[in-house]
């Protein structure tokens, strides 16, 4: 598993240097997004007035933007926001939720891609719509359109932005233009909690901040949130007692039980 | 149960056809409905950008508007949506909120109300205010008021907005002015857990979207929140494990478990 | 225990009179806020709109302030709202979530704690550097400090305040600027669930409501809470299941089970 790192060491750095991650996000999200960093080892903040969000990257190790329920002057804070990471060179993930939805939304995520995430993290509509290639798509927040099918969308909207892009369904696929990985860790009951997708966009955060290569980072957010999200569903009555079981196995998760039930896979098959 | 239709059925048809419901809701109420949406098998989308609603309403199989911590953009946001469902003949469902608590609200009440809605749901203070039978009233977002108080403020209501209007208590009651009806399931530990009223509006939304007559609608999605109640009390801690346990019975409940616990009973008694 | 009051007084008195308790918090808490509120048997309200926080001052027995992810709206309506409090002389509590984390928030702790507030609740950090001890300070909003190294930051806030200042962490401090007090209830998981910290300034609303001496109110609230999470940590798999049984204990606790296991004692040590 060289070549695609270790999912085990990155949550151990997790733990131990208990990154900062900021994160400006939808109103449905932020509960879920703060507790699943701090059952992982990290440390949430949540801020988007304009007058603070550069500042509070400052400080962070790390900046995730998942723009569900923005607004205009969530918008223009998130753009600053991104902006000074990128010119800090610290990582950033990009959540473009609901994105091919509206105008206003495919606008807003036309602006957000132009600030140069590290990552963008998406459903396979969603990347489509983001990359241009589909004309309209996208209901609600949820998939119509595979993965497999959103993978030549992927590969050119990485190249474009020079970006790790992360699509995620039943096997998630990861590019970042060149290189090409699959993550088949997770569980059907994932779809049926709100925010677990806009989890995962903040977990990525954690991991980018202790993993260099963003292309890595990005396969050990989702193998550490699938991972979870088995466990969880082994014992869960339903959606409900699943998203409780799921933030108890973020945090109860050792980095060996997370490195033994990672199924990452190099390439499109 | 033929003048009432059937629970059942209309659970078993958003199951089956996974409606899209526009949710324009409160910020402590956004994650239950939208974890309500995807329990019942429907489809929640949250936007409130007057730059978007419009649209996503053209999108959405129906509205729901719960006016609880709305600021003046909220409101011209609702407004907006609002007018947009009935423009395009989409059912949509209004839950005014603490709506006699304050002039800002009862305001807020007056200009939502007239958008017409499909349905009102309310407890009955909030029926009540909303009536202008009440001269105050409401204290916080509880009711202070019985149900049956609340009668001929609920058929005025709805005689003069022409729509359905449900009043929410031990025993709801829903009338469209001419019909009456009673629901007679739930449990009290519903008013222990914050934003279950609101959960239930967002389910309304579902139901109308799949059941044409809104009288109906209304009646089964109380039936369909207040059998989930019953089943999550049962087993329930308290109020942390009610909740998610109301969750789980959301999605785990059958079209005829719902029907045999649905206790729907025609008039006033 | 006379000097100190009794918490489980103070419980059965929140459980008898149901004090209404108006919330202007951040949108990560809203949800725990309000269902720990209900859950203690108090009544909360969320409400943040300019054009109506006065009024729900008049309505509520109590106000809490919690600053986490304001905008400059947010701070205004919370200056009407603690200003309203002030003159009708009813209590309210001010939680400065990392004020010391940017100038903006440092602001913004300024403007509130000049409103009066009855009660400060922060942990060592947020003391710190509101009581203008700490040049900057503040890592997220977690406390980089300790509560007896903020000791006489908090004494000296209390004096130039004329409030009670409670400063938390393992064990939790409160001061007068006259009398001291230490509460050696909790556990860690706590600090691994977003919002505990601020449902304890949500309960510390209740706890003002009808104890009329602020120093007594605080530490009862934080026996109340501390207790809860002591109970919920018993069971507890992980940060998920104990978010669901603390809510579950504020629920279930009875005035005598707090007063058994509240563990209060007077001075620093």
């Amino acid at each position: 598993m060289t070549a695609l790192g270790s999912p085990g060491a990155t949550l151990a750095a997790i733990r131990a240097r208990g990154p900062l991650v900021h994160n400006i996000t939808n109103f449905v999200a932020m509960d879920l997004a703060a507790n699943a960093l701090l059952a992982v080892g990290a440390s949430p903040l949540m801020a988007h007035a304009r007058e603070e969000v550069a500042e509070v990257v400052g400080a962070a190790d790390a900046l995730t933007v998942n723009m569900g329920t923005f607004s205009p002057p969530w918008v223009e804070a998130a753009e600053l926001a991104a902006g000074e990471a990128r010119r800090l060179g610290k990582p950033w993930t990009l959540d473009p939720v609901g994105v091919g939805a509206t105008g206003f939304r495919r606008e807003n995520g036309r602006r957000l891609a132009a600030c140069g995430p590290s990552l963008v993290r998406g459903n396979a509509s969603e990347i489509l719509a983001l990359s241009g290639l589909a004309a309209g798509g996208g209901r609600g927040v949820d998939s119509a359109d595979t993965v497999q099918g959103a993978a030549s969308a992927a590969d050119a909207l990485a190249r474009r932005l020079n970006c790790v892009v992360a699509v995620t369904g039943p096997v998630d696929r990861v590019t970042d233009g060149e290189r090409v990985a699959r993550v088949a860790n997770g569980h059907p009951l994932m779809t049926r909690v709100t925010a677990l997708g806009c989890s995962l966009t903040a977990v990525s955060g954690a991991c980018l901040a202790v993993e260099p290569d963003p292309f890595l980072a990005a396969l050990h957010a989702l193998a550490l949130v699938g991972v979870a999200g088995e466990q969880a569903a082994a014992t869960a009555a339903g959606p409900g007692s699943f998203r409780v079981g799921y933030l108890d196995s973020l945090h109860g998760l050792t980095p060996d039980a997370l490195e033994a039930a990672a199924r990452l896979q190099e390439g499109d098959s």
